[in-house]
């Protein structure tokens, strides 16, 4: 599949009224399709990417010259099956892959946003999405899925536009960000606006990047998306292309050389800035809040049906989170499965080629279609 | 207790080898004592301090003006009690509070070391020990004593002179560093060394500090310090000093702000190249690898009597890691106990006050004592 680049320009007639108060109007927002929308409009999906994801979620990513984040998920007879299924993935709002984020040109000033770009919120990405749709002439999705910060959007989706949504798969994910990964992130955001070369966020007009500041960033990052047990596994103390110790501090060990490399392929493909907003979107998600009776009203009577997703080795929202989903789910009635999966691959595990992961999406999906008669 | 400064000129006849091959004369090591040395000598207790410790165990730090690391464990009636036992505690090889490291004079060259101080190891750290304990007279230790990094001190004694140690107590520790904690060590040495302050580490000739990478360094160590369950309940989701988030990128959460202070508080104690070698030196630690045989090999015939301890939610060096250490003392028939402590404070649980480890620390010190006849 050969992804070609597609926007929609949204806001034109009415403005996405932010979370913050502010507003935004005329605003692109970036997405590839894959497979065909039915007669009915009634088989469309939507995929929701995470933290560092974009909207290439199968097919080639014209940047990296990589498969895309999902193809192995996303394809004819996949768990996400194109032949049946009409997917859409958007770049989030505050991304840096074509929609509105803080790269990009304010149509108002003509100028480079920068950090002059509203913080935005979980809710704020999806509620653009929600245009997107409608744009798309789409009037019920079959399902909304993301693993992580995509499934906070899955979870919000569910929340904000149950009416819009037959059925939704969160995964790896929790229905609030959690103290300590609040934690993680402030380190990150704090390596990039230490680099001097961020330039109090206006690299782009010096023809700066602060390119050490996000290496560092993601570099940690990547730690927290795998586990003890696969670094360990994966790694151990292995030497890179050496037979002893250096004494020294270059590159001695094999899991220094693999953080590197995360650390750089990220800088090549990602935006500073994007990396200080999403990462700030996800630290104020906090689902619970949005509504004083909590999760319960939030999901009192919902049509939507859940199937939430965890992996035994992810300790970024370990399984105790996704169980407080589906505890709150119960709790009200709601129609909703859980699967714990087996692995050792960590926060990670939703973007590999899991087994019981993709027969679990598949066979899901599968029944969902069935009652929609297809 | 007051501390005043002390130090032993050390290798004055003879050089300390280091492991890199390299050697180390005219060195000082800096140490302090608490409590008295008896006629017979047998009363000495070797504190070994961790990655960010020093010799003010007990007292008053005279730089932080703040109480020692160990002052909860260091003292009259305390675990270690002062009234009977002879307290040394000292700054380690490569650390920054006058002990021989980066940031001293060279006394070869009368310029400061900075990154042409060797790479050091723990085994080094160990050997520069015994050099000191020799100059005090001091025959055999009654215990070695460590947590974390000092825990790799307390195995790395009782394996390079089990005749001079009569017990020890390895706390919160592992027989080699993790490819996580490589990992983690890593990306703070990244941040400290991309800081344009750090000078190619020759900060303190140009009169500067890098003071905003040594900070993101703390702040992501000391998440790992604690555990997901601590800062769930210390801080959770909690705003700094406001009502409403601010839809910005100051301090809006309490965990930020205090990640900040601890990174702060810090810097204003410690030295950025002296970070690098001892997060170095942990990263080589790999007791098992210095004999062919193992650690079995190691420690077969001992007579030094271990008493090892854990933290449930230490995620830094698990139970798991603890058990690895019992089981092969286990294996060669040595004299090892094994206490596993409840709490949620993580890693950094020894430096605390919990019941149940001052316990199991004062307890087995007393037996000890017992045996020796007082």
């Amino acid at each position: 599949m050969k992804n070609s680049k597609r926007f929609a320009l949204l806001g034109t007639k009415k403005l996405l009224k932010l979370d913050s108060g502010k507003n935004l109007r005329n605003f692109k927002i970036a997405y590839q399709t894959y497979g065909k929308l039915n007669k009915n409009k009634n088989n469309a999906i939507l995929v929701c990417h995470a933290l560092s994801g974009d909207q290439y979620a199968a097919g080639q990513n014209p940047i990296t010259k990589k498969n895309g984040w999902w193809s192995k998920a996303i394809g004819p007879n996949l768990p996400i099956d194109t032949n049946k299924f009409f997917v859409i993935c958007s770049n989030i709002l505050g991304g840096c892959l074509g929609s509105a984020g803080p790269k990009e040109i304010n149509p108002k000033t003509k100028k480079t946003y920068n950090m002059l770009f509203p913080v935005i919120t979980i809710r704020d990405m999806v509620n653009a999405q929600k245009m997107l749709i409608d744009k798309l002439g789409i009037k019920k999705l079959l399902s909304v899925i993301g693993g992580s910060a995509g499934g906070f959007q899955a979870l919000q989706w569910a929340a904000s536009y149950p009416e819009k949504v037959t059925t939704t798969i969160p995964i790896a994910t929790s229905i609030r960000h959690s103290a300590q990964n609040i934690a993680f992130h402030e380190v990150g955001r704090q390596a990039i606006m230490s680099d001097p070369d961020w330039c109090n966020g206006n690299y782009i007009n010096k023809k700066k990047r602060p390119e050490k500041g996000l290496t560092v960033a993601r570099m940690l990052a990547h730690i927290t998306y795998l586990s003890e047990e696969a670094f360990q596994r994966k790694f151990g103390r292995n030497l890179q292309n050496k037979l002893s110790l250096t004494y020294g501090f270059k590159t001695d060990f094999q899991v220094e050389s693999y953080l590197k490399y995360q650390g750089q392929a990220f800088v090549d493909r990602f935006d500073a800035n994007s990396y200080l907003y999403i990462t700030r979107a996800m630290d104020y998600f906090d689902l619970p809040a949005q509504n004083k009776g909590g999760l319960k009203s939030i999901f009192k009577n919902t049509p939507v049906k859940f199937c939430v997703i965890s992996f035994t080795s992810d300790w970024v929202y370990p399984t105790k989170y996704s169980k407080e989903i589906v505890d709150s789910l119960n709790a009200v009635g709601a129609n909703v499965s859980f699967v714990e999966i087996q692995t050792d691959m960590g926060h990670d595990a939703f973007l590999l080629d899991e087994k019981e992961f993709n027969e679990t999406v598949r066979g899901f999906l599968k029944a969902t279609a069935a009652k929609l008669g297809f």
